[in-house]
This record gives C-alpha cells, sequence and structure tokens, in this order.
C-alpha cells in the first residue's frame, strides 16, 4: 500500500536558525518559510535528491506542534509521511486492520495541497505516521 | 554537502510486530530480522521506492538503542541518516561548524558495511543524525 517516503518532518525551536543549519552547516538546498494558516504551522522545506526534510514552527495559537514542542523544547522529529495512491481506500484498510485514523477519519487537505490523514503513534511503534495521496507520476 | 535519505531508523520493542504491521497492516516490503552484532541491533528493512525505514531492537547487553527504549518503551524514531560523498571530509566540516561528533570523532563501520559518523542530537534540533559514506552510484 504504502509508496515513498514524501517527508520526514520535524519541529525546531527557531525555524531559522534550523534552517541556516540545514542549508550551512549540511549544505542542503532549503527553501523560504511557507506559512500554512490552515495547519497552523510554517514549514521551510529542505529539499534532498530522493525526499525532503520538512521543518516546521508553530503558526498562530492552535498550532497542533506547539504541544509536542512544550515537552521537546529543543525540538524533535515529528512525523514521517508515506504517499499512497488513494488516501480514502487507505483508511478504510489501516482501520480494518485495527489502526486509529486521528481527528474525525475523514482527509484534510495537507501541506502540499494534496488529501492526507494521520495515524496513531501508539498502533506504529511511537511514530506519528500521515498518509498523504500522491498521484502517480 | 548531504545527499539522499539513506534511511529512517525506528526502535521497536517487538521486532517481528513491527515488521508484520509494515508488511501486513502498510502493505511495503520487508526484509528478514538481521542481526548485526557489532552494532548491538537486530534490523528489519523496510524498503520504500526512495529510501529505506530501518526497524532497529537491541541485541545483546551494550546494545545503543537499550536507553532509548527505557525513556519510550513503546517505540520511536530513534534517528535519520543522510548519504556524503566522504564521510571524514563532512566530519572536519561538521566539526569546524561547531557541530558535535559523537563517539572518538573516527567513522565507524555502518550496518550497510560504509563508514558512518553520529552527530549529537542537541546541534541539530533534537535529531540525532547518522552520515553514511555511500559511494556515487
Amino acid at each position: 500500500m504504502i509508496g515513498k517516503l514524501n517527508h520526514v518532518a520535524i519541529a525546531v525551536p527557531d525555524l531559522e536558525k534550523a534552517a541556516n543549519t540545514y542549508r550551512e552547516t549540511l549544505g542542503a538546498k532549503v527553501s523560504a518559510p511557507h506559512p500554512v494558516p490552515a495547519h497552523g504551522v510554517t514549514v521551510v522545506f529542505v529539499e534532498l535528491p530522493n525526499t525532503k526534510i520538512e521543518l516546521l514552527h508553530p503558526l498562530g495559537d492552535k498550532s497542533p506542534i506547539a504541544g509536542f514542542l512544550e515537552k521537546n523544547a529543543g525540538g524533535g522529529i515529528h512525523h514521517i509521511c508515506f504517499e499512497v495512491e488513494d488516501v480514502v481506500a487507505a483508511g478504510e484498510t489501516l482501520k480494518a486492520a485495527g489502526a486509529r485514523v486521528l481527528g474525525d477519519g475523514a482527509p484534510k487537505i495537507g501541506a502540499h495541497g494534496n488529501p492526507v490523514l494521520f495515524l496513531h503513534p501508539k498502533d506504529f511503534f511511537g511514530t506519528l505516521v500521515e498518509i498523504e495521496q500522491v498521484p502517480a507520476a
């Protein structure tokens, strides 16, 4: 079912500093910050040859990553995202297998404009898993 | 400097259960368990089209992931690994930029037979970073 690893998302307390570290210390290609108000985050994309790292910082009062940064003040890996062809079908298959889909179970439009679902980390060994519907290339 | 994301490593308390979840629930291609005594882990490789997930479980008395699983009993993402062309040169560049290389600073042979270094998570926003020398394809 799952296809490519679309991205690894890392929550960081200082987005400019993290972007500079990835750009200057690690020598990666790093985007400008993209505010995504609907998701309560500002994102910097680190483009690698085969996938992306997304550096996330809270945006607004109800950011879903604010609590994570309270518990992990220095930052940390927040989630990983796998691509699927059909996120509704994938969600049904996962639920039938006993995995919990977060929220109301309906896909939301993610930061890349594609429908996404998040799966409960307790069902995936402490890893918050996002699945994103990405049309076949 | 950094190239591809070589893998995301996830420490898990039950390797067989985690392998089954990735194989059956997520429908991924999953290897048999590979014991790597020199690194104190048994590894299951989850092969994605663009990178790998490595499921890690402690092996032996001095496993470097035993402490992590004591703190995160349900499991969790342990590290991410970026490919570099020359791990010694990369280590020198990183040290010059103020990043801390773990251990004695000399590369060790990693689970794939290539020289690797680990970088201090506090210098990378709570993310333990491995760099692995992978010859250009």
